[in-house]
């Protein structure tokens, strides 16, 4: 993917989060990453949504070097670069502060897999992080919260549950692409939204059976995935 | 009904799911049927509804052999079939992951009858399915939804109880038309999300009396119906 | 107000609902009355709400008789037209199935004064009705609803409470106009809304002192009303 | 700032309060002051939104004497003239119904900060005033809000949290324009949604540590903030 494409399409994932109602005021952010050339196109920070254009994104390496300078990036830039580096396999960042999926942040609740709409795309409970440190907040805020994300996923594979909850924060998004990424950030808001509601109906509610859970992840997911129109040639 | 028609009733009911709210992304799907020449015409897996028009449903016969095939039908298509062959009274089946509905379906809590509103279009409580055997999951799992369905069913009037929640999934509703089966399903959902907030207001609430239910379902359904313009000639 | 007039402000008021989101389907149906003349206008039964206008609706007298037959009435015509027997400062009856209120009806909970929102519109707590004996419903359904409603009013003003919460099925509201039944049925749904929050966030809560509350009612309604900009000549 | 200039702000803002659903009906008020010539505009009593424009807005002086007749000032004048008195920092005070915060306010519960959204406008609990006397009510009610809107600011700093909530009322906010105070007031009202779910979820939710709370409030607010594209010179 060529630079113009990737901040076209990192532009489309930011807006697209607008028009699903994760996000208010400036609030959240998207980036996207061309894994061959190492760039990063990354929201601008404050930017308003209503008059952002493709050119507006801002590119860096994924070493944190500014590529281009007109604007400053998004403030969150550290943790989505700590999350390209650990997660080989992700192509985007997506964060918000989407209702539903920051309550569980804030309440530190993880968010359980009880129903197939949840398992479709998320192969298990979405952690929350730990909360950091007064030292880790004062020197190095931004990376340290890519770092708890990190941490919690010690045993978790990333690719299986493309989301985390960073405690009193909300929800950091991710996926192979800025529209998967988008898509995995509203589809966590109406998990977040069905799983609180569950929740309140049967206090004592379980997660879905393994089975079943499997059953819905793996037929949209991985080699033997057979939902949708595209078929293995 | 001739095909043409067929399919366009059963488009405009799947794209009905998506105006009044009730679908998210590809999510969803209604079908319908002709009873004289068994078509069915159901929704194509995983396309996009924003750009779905008649003519790419999917037409296969009631032992779900394809007719046309330029696309892969929903990925749900036996659990329809399975209720076009057991319920002899619907024309359409429509499947959706509503949130209220499907919260209830998570949770496996049935709704019941609280109030007119339910009483118009639901003789009384909708059932949830029983969970499906890890056997059922991996050798048969779509025909087995339509077969917990139908055991649901046992005591109940598929006629008079168009709707039943899949347990740990949503919500499956039916009608004598695509456009029936639309409404039932968004009648539904505004049940559901009435029913959660009376059982939190009041967690002894009791089912409407009988007399008062039978009184509303009565007036829209059956011989002596008398809502609405149409007279019987 | 001449006829024309009538059914224009009724028709309006029947838009108005669906408008604000207080009815859905064919739910819902609003009326006014020219107290010179005793000619009812209201809804005409099951008409959907996209094509309707002002000559659909149907005119009655007082006493239940058509004055034109084009369509039949609203299936709670009678339940309009004993409240305007009963109560003889309104000019207009709007009915909805909105969702909070009906969410009250349904739990037969009335809804508190918790705040000035509600002390502006209606002075105390809006009552629910008693249920109806089985022969009232078998016998007379429609009507026998109108008189619980105004059996609920026996100590109370209906100038000063402008609805009541009739049990198992919803919000019956009036107003001196159209405009105003239908204005007094949006706040109701907000009042109601705000009211189930705010007994979940504080189980124990109280109703408003009555000095606030008649503080901000008497500013809106009477003789020595302060608000807005028309001045007492 | 001029006064057209004054006036075309004000009118913005109240009309951003219908834009982000904060109001219905003609509930809500927002003025904005000129702080050299010391004259406040403000939203006319009861004029529907949809046709308000600048030169509907109401000029008055500090003291609350009339500049222009044109219109009666919105019945909250007093309440927003003692805050400008009290509060030197402000431009601007925004009162609105919107639905959570007035949850808050009519249970009289604060709003604790839970979480990062909140502490990057309010930097910690929003206060709830006392309940005013009867005398107070009778005698002086709009201006006896005010000040007990004052009484809860003892020890907080208005210029930190730039809202309060008036006991069985709603909240009035502020900021130094009124674009900012329509944004705080927007973003009162998803922190106070937010908390309600959070505190339902957890009942024994504690506040974001101070250090992390401080870290998003200082980020955006005073010397140091870094947050934007605008640069210090």
């Amino acid at each position: 993917m060529d630079l113009t494409d990737l901040k076209a399409a990192v532009c489309e994932a930011n807006l697209d989060t607008v028009r699903t109602g994760l996000v208010m005021a400036t609030f959240g952010n998207a980036s996207g990453i061309d894994r061959n050339s190492g760039l990063v196109a990354i929201k601008p920070s404050g930017v308003p949504y209503d008059t952002m254009s493709p050119q507006d994104m801002v590119t860096v390496r994924l070493d944190g070097a500014l590529v281009d300078n007109h604007y400053k990036p998004s403030s969150d830039l550290d943790t989505h670069l700590l999350l390209y580096r650990a997660f080989d396999g992700i192509g985007s960042v997506v964060h918000t502060h989407s209702t539903f999926a920051t309550i569980f942040a804030q309440a530190m609740v993880p968010i359980p897999c009880f129903g197939t709409t949840h398992a479709d795309y998320f192969r298990g409970t979405v952690p929350v992080t730990r909360h950091l440190t007064e030292t880790e907040i004062r020197d190095s805020y931004v990376a340290s919260t890519g770092q708890a994300i990190i941490d919690s996923f010690t045993d978790l594979d990333p690719m299986e549950i493309p989301a985390a909850l960073v405690a009193g924060h909300g929800p950091f998004v991710w996926g192979r692409t800025p529209a998967e990424a988008a898509m995995n950030a509203h589809i966590l808001e109406e998990c977040a939204r069905m799983a609180w509601y569950s929740m309140q109906l049967r206090p004592d509610l379980q997660s879905l059976p393994t089975a079943l859970r499997d059953r819905h992840f793996l037929r949209k997911h991985g080699q033997a995935a057979t939902y949708g129109q595209e078929e293995p040639a």
